[in-house]
């Protein structure tokens, strides 16, 4: 068995090897590829997935996966060998029912639509994108043809980015979720514009010094981090001892500073990871929920709360004395924590955010259910818009065509968010139950503590067990809106008050 | 024969697309990378080495290779596709003769040895490095064993950097540069320390301002190249458009103009490949020592001219006011130009630089033959070292132990620096010669001309044809030391009567 597990391991190192590859490619295609490297570089992306692909669901691995089966059972559930063969199963069982023809006509569908889409959105132009759309649909419904023995067909697309997630069960958070969100929204939102000095000037040399600075206390360590720039920031890696976050500035927007916060979040689960899961499929964090918990948590319950800004306001106002020399910490801490409807989901509060996600969680339920015709779902969207947010669209480039993840078919990824936001305080909740003057150490600007509880309780687990089981692991019980609910109405209410 | 060509084409674009993702990822090493990500991206970089390798070695390459044979002689001998087919077929036949575990045992030794020889090299221990030596020669010695039908076991080595140049020629061209260099160096050298204002200061801000102003005007554009740090300076590339040259500066060394040159030089030829060779393996430059010939081109023939620097010389003293606003350009010239026997190979003038080389190849040959024995290769370097330079090592960190090559098992390499050097001038007379009025358009800071002829003559070409059959078609002629020799005497003794 030990010379099967060596082989498993050995091509799995190989297929991750080839999957890093990519993630460094697609790193530095955003962040460094001269602009004339785009045609090349997509081929190069597309043929190492193509490599990647055809060795992992390859027979040989199903035969291994089986002869281990006995072995596996015999150990110890929670070794790194059972859940490298176990996950890997999951993996490879799903991989197998897609055929290479329609997971590369996606792909193919994808990288059309996307310059189509662009365009659309900046001329507000839907019908243009309309056949894009039909085309992005056809293929997910022959994709959910693939699978079997759901209990709905949005099962199969949630359980791409959150593996085990059924949508009844989203649709019952959610539904808790906006029940008391869509009140307390319209008791707490308001619609002034915001206030003259988050307009900065913000030098952009000293946001990028600042960032630095917030989340070297966070955990990043040049060691194993980098910081640069893009257009849409995101996060990657190569392994867990070198982490890409990206960021970017803007002269009359300190919205930097909560990006890099955000992106750390992302990158100290993966720089977290287990050693001795590195170069396995286990190596990353678990699903994007739990990923976007840490986001969240790093951003707003660590970024936007009083004790962080007690340590960090002074020097953001040392760091910006022309916009923020004469502002008082409390009133920068409201304007940063305000809840204002508004059109687009990424330049949302973090209350509003949710109304967002679960809208788009709605119509996309309806479109694969066939109850919304495509022709008919800008007037879908500015219909529920105007209902949960109160205010009308003004046309399709701030509405139903702001967002980027339909064109390429990402429908089932948007719950995703807001189910991290869930998630975060959940975890908070059982952090602070463990860690009683967790806030003293923030006052000081000490994060150590919560970093390691994070690292000890979640982010060491990567991929080793499902993301209900290691939930569970973590907090002690599945999903639950109520924390969540509660957290908001706290801060929100002495928002209010004050 | 279309099938079979296309299938063919298929196979080495996928694992064109594998080598162009190892140029990248090592790329990111040298320049972007953090220092914990080492470990695994040197795993990364022997997975994508050993999956290109096998499928490229791989049977079915073979048979298509010979079923296209008669398709192949039946198309126009300069056609893409009878050169692909031609250069694939050599590169297949060859890569086949070494066996994949004596591969594998190069590369670990190589990566064991490098470590042990930077620090023998830093204590000058030469002891330390003896066994890591040994065993690298040992395995070149097997390496060569793989092979039949050479005139010298180190044409084998030779044919690895220089496809099918011979021992013999080496020697014969390498015998009459020496026999003009050793003596001319003994006239026109100068041990003197260099001028004080070589030692700047040259902020490094206005060093890297400076550098891409004249490399833009070679033909560098941001459109499809970068310029970034790193230790020891290259170029590479992802794709003819999307090169990436490194550099370094020290702010006590103006050296970096000439690096910068050094390597947009290899970034031209590589760029300049012809567009339909992209994604094969012919779209690279031929050999190294046609690269070599195209950045001591554009760093020596262009970038130490007298014609360069009667445009550039006052915008460097604009740029440098402290170090060079008092310092005439004809003692820049010849500080630029001077030679000064000196024990790095590396930052070795011109002229002596060959005799670096020479010495090197020299005993190369007496390594593999066997006729010196490597415990004594240290006396035998500081023996032939005074006999053509005057001056005695001090000790063997600037010695035998300067350079990495041989840890890595690099035997070989060397000569094609040299060789470079003697192909730039039989490159640059033909230029000449076509282009007669070339240097009223260098005094102009006009360098379009040079690059458009090379492109067309050189760069396009890509390794379609054999280094022999390039340098034939470039000037007509084979390898010859003479133009080298006659260029160097004109230059050095312009600056020895002045």
């Amino acid at each position: 068995m030990d010379e099967r597990f060596a082989e498993l391991k050995h091509r799995l190192a190989d297929i991750h090897d080839l999957r890093r590859a990519q993630e460094v490619l697609f790193w530095d295609q955003m962040v460094m590829m001269p602009p004339g490297g785009g045609p090349v570089r997509g081929a190069q992306l597309t043929t190492l997935d193509r490599i990647a692909h055809a060795r992992f669901v390859d027979d040989e691995v199903g035969r291994l996966l089986e002869e281990l089966r006995p072995w596996e059972e015999s150990l110890d559930y929670d070794s790194d060998e059972a859940s490298l063969v176990r996950t890997t199963r999951r993996d490879w069982e799903k991989a197998r029912r897609v055929p290479a023809e329609l997971a590369a006509e996606m792909v193919g569908a994808a990288a059309e639509a996307h310059d189509v889409w662009a365009k659309a959105r900046q001329e507000s132009d839907y019908a243009s994108f309309l056949p894009h759309l039909e085309r992005a649909v056809e293929l997910k419904r022959r994709y959910v043809d693939c699978f079997e023995g759901y209990d709905d067909p949005y099962d199969v697309l949630l359980d791409d980015y959150e593996p085990g997630m059924k949508t009844a069960e989203v649709r019952a958070v959610f539904d808790e979720l906006k029940a008391d969100l869509v009140p307390l929204i319209a008791e707490v939102g308001s619609l002034e514009p915001e206030e003259e000095f988050m307009q900065g000037p913000f030098p952009i040399d000293a946001q990028h010094q600042f960032s630095l600075r917030v989340i070297e206390r966070f955990g990043y360590d040049p060691q194993f981090f980098r910081l640069d720039l893009t257009v849409h920031p995101f996060a990657a890696s190569s392994g867990t001892e070198d982490i890409r976050l990206t960021t970017r500035y803007g002269e009359h927007d300190i919205t930097s500073v909560f990006t890099a916060m955000h992106e750390c979040g992302h990158g100290l689960y993966e720089h977290g990871v287990a050693q001795s899961l590195e170069r396995t499929p286990l190596c990353h964090g678990v699903s994007s929920a739990l990923h976007e918990s840490q986001s969240r948590m790093w951003e707003n319950i660590v970024g936007r709360s009083r004790a962080f800004w007690n340590h960090f306001y002074p020097q953001l106002q040392a760091a910006f004395p022309q916009a923020l020399g004469d502002v008082e910490q409390e009133r920068f801490y409201r304007a940063i924590n305000r809840v204002r409807p508004s059109y687009i989901r990424v330049d949302s509060d973090e209350a509003t955010y949710n109304l967002h996600i679960i809208l788009r969680f709605e119509l996309e339920q309806e479109i694969m259910a066939g109850t919304v015709a495509l022709k008919d779902l800008p007037e879908a969207w500015n219909t529920r818009f105007e209902e949960y947010f109160g205010i009308p669209i003004p046309n399709d480039s701030v509405g139903v065509l702001q967002d980027v993840h339909w064109s390429g078919g990402g429908f089932g990824y948007f719950p995703t968010y807001s189910l991290g936001n869930i998630v975060s305080v959940q975890i908070w909740d059982r952090v602070r139950s463990e860690l009683p003057d967790l806030l003293d150490g923030f006052e000081h600007g000490e994060f150590g503590q919560l970093h390691e509880w994070l690292r000890t309780n979640l982010y060491s687990l990567g991929r080793k067990f499902t993301p209900q089981e290691t939930l569970e692991r973590v907090v002690g019980g599945p999903i639950d809106a109520k924390p969540y609910i509660r957290y908001l109405r706290e801060k929100l209410g002495t928002l209010a008050a004050a």
